[in-house]
């Protein structure tokens, strides 16, 4: 079967987004800037995407009518989201361009995949053993030692799909949390802080990174990201020298992140991949304001097969989710001078759920 | 019959947006970041803001039916032209709040009743006499002098309905050229430069101007803007005090433009305002790059009864009109470094017709 090619889009181009969060909103608000049509694909009738796009499906991805009318309608397929099902990425890849290409999801939907990956490439990440089976796990402790983080191969996000274990931990009952699911076992790392690094390779094979961001969690949900993150310069270019090695194996097109542990290593500062997010990512939010192009219209660009925009940071940034109840504060955000405030009208709030964030720009000294 | 008044809206809200060029869908853009929900009404089926909200309406302006429903699906109405019929402003202001309100439009409708307006503030303009019919235009000109600009009262915009009238020029040719409708006569200002003002004045009063901007037409259509404008603090600072004066005396919820001449007398200079605009405006558009709150968002933080934010500059600026065929140079715009480009969707290239813009945002020294 010819399978579609990527292509230079028009004016007049589709984009096809699968998902409706936050992110394909985000994705489609930069398509527009950009005069492209979106055409957004969710499950969830309540898409917060729905709201700024004409047209949308709101189907399952199973739903193969469904999925075939999206193709039909669309000139390039892209996701929000790295769990989309594989049957769906195929089903449409047949029919339409998908980027980045899925084959990119078949390694980052499994974290055993994306180990493998990453240590054929020789890039740093946490000591880590398999656990298929519940017994398999206190053999595996003793390889890897305590504290030590089960993280499911499959399904995981902030911070679900994890079980930090410690000493005296009930292992069946680490086991039945993760949901008795095929595991990797992961040393836990002493990291001095946790960064990223958001960047995107164009359909003509250029990277652009943007500058390395510092994250901070609160009950595994990103809070806080700073920019740019305390670390000296080598360490910075270290990082985007990672991002870029993983975006050449790829051969990706799109923006994409990497999240690291900086951990202490002697005397010098190391890095310790920890995740790939085949997508534009939380912790770019403050490129929409901070910098002269933002992760959205990067990944627009990319997958429209448009040049990439050389970034330039505007000052030293802070981007602070609006997480649950939080979205209360917008109104003192709003009165803020130099704060700008992000809502993604989702109706209802939740605990953990992501409602909107705040991006303040300082002039760098 | 009780009007309904602006009231502060809730996250949850709807904006209801007459109009559907480019500047109806940067204010649903603007909204869209703020979390809130548009609904665009415009006849014109291939309107550019329909494909950035989930919910328009086709109708005409007069289709009554069309704009009860419309109101209905809303919580508050702006628009994106002063051209807004008067029947369809009052229509809809007995049924949900209209901002700015719809006596703004009655005044910026008529360049007579503006002038009136400006004449009552003490705000300075260019002489002019009123034109009825024909056989008046002559006794005009002998009092204006020449050269000298005939300008119908009404539906003028992009130099259109306007004719330059010299020595020399068949006078019964003109009035043909206005379409022999109601006018008013003006004295040719011989200006150095045309500069405008951005301001928003909020529910609660407060007034916020963006800085003074220069703009530099090419066939009667905007082609650059750049801030700050090329004058003394003192001539900005009287340029600004002009909009605060304009926005208290209507009352004005929302953003609207100033655009005023500046003139030399004797040694120093002057302003002389040439028009009103109640809405937001292309001279504006630099804020969406070149500022940390764009001119849409702070229209829609206005009519939502949400504060206004201080605007504050991130360099300067360089805003360039893509016109007509300008917009097949987006590819060379979309690789130079620092450029952000933006795009309508429009399909059909015209002569004069407004596809898009480019900000270019440099460090000030």
């Amino acid at each position: 079967m010819n399978v579609p090619q990527p292509a230079i889009l028009g004016r007049d181009a589709t984009i096809g987004i699968l998902g409706g969060g936050q992110l394909g909103r985000m994705l489609a608000q930069a398509a527009g800037r950009l005069g492209l049509k979106c055409h957004v694909y969710a499950p969830e009738t309540d898409s917060p995407a729905f709201d700024v796009v004409r047209r949308s499906t709101c189907a399952d991805y199973a739903d193969e009518e469904a999925l075939d009318r999206f193709a039909r309608d669309v000139d390039v397929v892209t996701y929000e989201f790295e769990n989309v099902p594989a049957h769906a990425a195929s089903f449409l890849a047949a029919r339409v361009p998908v980027l980045p290409d899925a084959k990119v999801l078949a390694v980052t939907q499994d974290r055993l995949a994306e180990k493998t990956f990453l240590a054929d490439l020789r890039i740093a990440a946490a000591r880590f053993v398999t656990v298929g089976h519940g017994d398999e796990l206190a053999p595996a402790l003793e390889e890897i030692g305590r504290p030590a983080v089960l993280k499911t191969r499959r399904f995981g996000y902030d911070g679900k799909g994890q079980a930090l274990i410690r000493d005296g931990a009930d292992l069946a009952e680490v086991w039945r949390e993760v949901g008795g699911q095929p595991c990797v076992l992961e040393a836990l790392v002493p990291f001095e802080r946790e960064v990223s690094v958001i960047a995107a390779r164009g359909l003509d094979g250029r990277t652009a990174a943007f500058d390395v961001a510092e994250n901070e969690h609160r009950d595994h949900i990103l809070k806080t990201t700073r920019v740019p993150a305390a670390i000296g310069p080598d360490v910075a270019a270290a990082a985007r020298e990672i991002a870029e090695t993983i975006a050449k194996a790829f051969a990706y097109v799109g923006v994409f992140a990497v999240e690291m542990f900086v951990v202490r290593e002697a005397a010098r500062e190391a890095l310790l991949v920890n995740e790939i997010a085949p997508r534009v990512h939380n912790s770019g939010h403050w490129t929409t304001d901070g910098a002269s192009v933002s992760q959205f219209e990067q990944h627009i660009r990319a997958i429209a097969g448009w040049p990439l925009a050389i970034p330039l940071r505007r000052g030293r940034i802070e981007m602070i989710n609006l997480i649950g109840d939080e979205v209360e504060d917008a109104a003192t955000w709003l009165d803020e001078p130099g704060a700008s405030v992000h809502l993604y009208g989702k109706r209802s709030i939740r605990p953990g759920r992501k409602m909107g964030h705040v991006t303040r720009v300082f002039r760098e000294e």
